[in-house]
């Protein structure tokens, strides 16, 4: 497993405007917060879906840099998001990631998010990860 | 929440021929047992993809079921499934659901496969079940 | 692109009691029928949900069999379906099937489901298959 | 059928600062476009996977607006995407959305998404829609 700092240092240097921050990494685990502000939200006071799906891919893609590496180069292949009712304006988003296959040639993890201090989960994400053959 | 006698009856008798049967249902929860024989087998000596699928559809449904009664006739709208490890030839499918919105429109859950007594996930599920207006 | 008949031998080995039937294999694309009987139905008239994933499923994999040859193994690591409207209870379910990503590691394919002679569709899915390193 | 500049001058007030322009509404359908601006880049030169699943969703919306109008007011609960090859980064993006089910209570559509020029897919997606209960 990589260290906090390593990733947040190359999740930094790859995405220097991007308002995901890494709370936590653990074993196939990581916990990411989106920095809400006013370009997050849409009309009716709630965060917009994209603010959400791009929660959910930042944080398994740093998952998988704490499990396999910072070396490797990770793509997206495949996301699936679940909206389950709508978050708060004026919290951060929360998402917990979780691994659940770690193969050679495929990754795949799942994220439950929330509004922080909010225990009512908004949306459900599944996302696949390919890693390129070396 | 409905009781788990009366789901298994409403069950038998909506599905005569299935080979699921219900464990257990919780809050917002349900066990189910797809029963594993020579008809669920693919070469290679794993379980089919659509025993996978049917395991997780049966198993949302049955969670609704307790959750919002027996009357309500559920439709499932969407089943987004990843397929993580080959399941074993040999042991029952099980599949360990739980709701993740109840909705009055919709209602959506997420299913963890498992071939009984190993505890890696053979596949995971994400269902969602529109509730017809009455 | 392989040829239809040698197409169905092999399904009709590795998959000997299938109800699923090869119509037509194209480039990138198959179309594939499940042939409907009492099994396939469900209370109220229609087909079952895994019947149309199945048709979805063996219509994809034909379509890659088409492509890429009957020697590689692919094997379903995703499968996202829609259902869009209750199939005829009395008709066939063809599936018809499009590759739209042939990569070295994946290949992801598309399929509108229709209840024969019908043109509105009733299911839609996307899958994804791995295509193992040799 | 609601109007093209109609259905522009609702998306501009809703969403004031969005990238994406609507090129055209048809029956069932919406053409939509990204366009990308170094906001929109990931490093290695290719279009960020939120700015793909952004164009899918305002594309099927508008898509939406086109066909039940643009007094009511649907909502994202799904959306499922497959990223298929990198995007080039100097080519806006456009999304090509079709209407597979239009329902009293969900509507779904799919989307093929292109770099402009070149009709190699770089990703499609599914999603769907809840429409309020009036």
């Amino acid at each position: 497993m990589n260290g906090l700092q390593e990733i947040r240092d190359f999740l930094a240097e790859e995405f220097p405007q991007s308002p995901c921050a890494i709370d936590a990494i653990g074993p196939q685990s990581a916990t990411v917060r989106y920095r809400v502000d006013e370009n997050s939200l849409r009309p009716g006071g709630t965060v917009s879906g994209p603010v959400l799906m791009t929660t959910a891919d930042v944080g398994l893609y740093a998952a998988i840099l704490g499990e396999i590496g910072i070396v490797a180069l990770a793509v997206t292949t495949n996301l699936n998001i679940n909206f389950l009712r709508k978050p708060s304006a004026g919290r951060d988003i929360i998402g917990e990631c979780r691994l659940i296959k770690i193969g050679r040639q495929l990754v795949i993890g799942e994220v439950s998010l929330y509004s922080e201090g909010d225990d009512r989960m908004v949306a459900h994400a599944v996302g696949t990860y390919a890693i390129p053959r070396i």
